[in-house]
């Protein structure tokens, strides 16, 4: 994929922030010395770490250097890593692993949050959300476009970037024996939209990346305007002509 | 229904509180003068408003003794009233109405909501939580046995007492009109009890009393018996031996 685009990212920062508070709220940990923001992204989420944790030592881990960049103008006293979080291990003595929507990007995530509780020390907190939203219209959609002709040889693929997430049980199974407290849980969102092209726009900054990226301008423009008119069939307006934009993410919060 | 039993509600205090607190995480006021605690039962949710808002006056509403006994011996300064929400209305000068796993009763919900929605002053605050379960193999389940013999002429009516919820965008058009902020999600929690049996025990506290309260004691036995091995094979154990019980529930923030 082309690298990230903090700016296309950002359009809906106040409602992509809401997830990482959420999941924030239920990591205990009251005075950590080190903290990670892994996907840290352009550090909207690690501005929330600072805010909660104003002593500790938070740094961010991202591969995009556009979404670095932003996030050291944003927070430029902070450390800002370049790296992938498959080939990284935290510093000795980090108390509070924060993943806020990365790991549905990282091939056999499963085996990497393993890794990184069985690395914590002792009350160490492996804090994750990830979107669960491939069977949601807006992503069985992109895929169902991405089918058809002309599209088809070019973004075969595209679809197979992702996988389905497990079930909560497997997370449990996997993680359990590793803690001494495992939270799992999914939050359904629903984003108000203008319209059918806002929910195209908000995908743009993520989901629809692999689809939309591989395409030159005229094949991008024909295969956006198919998929505008599904998601517009899919979700309905709103009394007040707004949409609903449902979104499922699940969370994991495990104590050492 | 026979009157609610606060021992047994209370049986899984901790995880029937954290809806409660995450509720109360989205209501965004700092300083109310009243807050009214709707369908307060053992005063656990009231407990947290209390400290939320030390200085607001903090009432419970309920239209349980036994609840409202155990919430003014937890609470004894405050003021607990016993009342239906249906043919309640708040004192003036309300800024908080909380409603904590309540409205799932009350028939015809909506026009209850909307009604204490309308009557805000600016800035007011209507926070509901329900749970949305009654597609889950536990309430699915209940319904199952409760249409066999010999409890079918019993039961026939007990599946009636909840109506299945709206959909959110339900619960959009009939609010946002009255609101200046409207926020609606969905958690799906995942509480790990100890067997099929703490399932039950579970239920027993709420979805289920319907269901056993109506019945003799050697038909409830062998309805719980039949309902307690159905619920074992729709919640396989975990590699721990633990269950998962996946619990729905819907919010709503309103903001005047």
């Amino acid at each position: 994929m082309a690298d990230w685009n903090a700016e296309q990212y950002l359009k809906f920062e106040d409602e992509r922030t809401r997830p990482a508070r959420d999941l924030l709220a239920q990591v205990p940990t009251t005075a950590p010395r080190k903290v990670a923001d892994i996907g840290c992204g352009p550090g909207n989420s690690t501005a929330l770490l600072v805010e909660r944790w104003p002593d500790a030592a938070v740094i961010g881990v991202d591969t995009s250097a556009d979404m670095l960049r932003q996030a050291r103008e944003r927070l430029p006293t902070h450390k800002f890593i370049e790296a992938n979080v498959a080939h990284w291990a935290p510093p000795a003595g980090t108390d509070v692993l924060f993943a806020n929507a990365v790991f549905q990007w990282v091939p056999d995530h499963l085996k990497h949050l393993k890794r990184l509780a069985a690395g914590l020390e002792s009350g160490g907190v492996l804090a994750v959300q990830m979107p669960d939203n491939l069977d949601e219209p807006s992503h069985i959609l992109m895929r169902e476009v991405a089918m058809q002709e002309p599209w088809r040889q070019q973004l075969s693929k595209a679809a197979e970037l992702r996988d389905t997430l497990p079930k909560p049980g497997v997370y449990y199974d996997a993680l359990r024996p590793l803690c001494s407290r495992l939270e799992i849980w999914h939050t359904v969102y629903n984003h108000v939209l203008d319209g059918p092209e806002a929910i195209v726009e908000w995908v743009k900054g993520t989901g629809l990346r692999p689809f939309i990226d591989p395409l030159e301008l005229p094949e991008r423009k024909t295969y956006l305007a198919a998929y505008t008119a599904r998601i517009a069939a899919a979700y309905p307006a709103q009394a007040d002509g707004k949409v609903l934009l449902r979104f499922p993410r699940i969370f994991l919060v495990a104590v050492k």
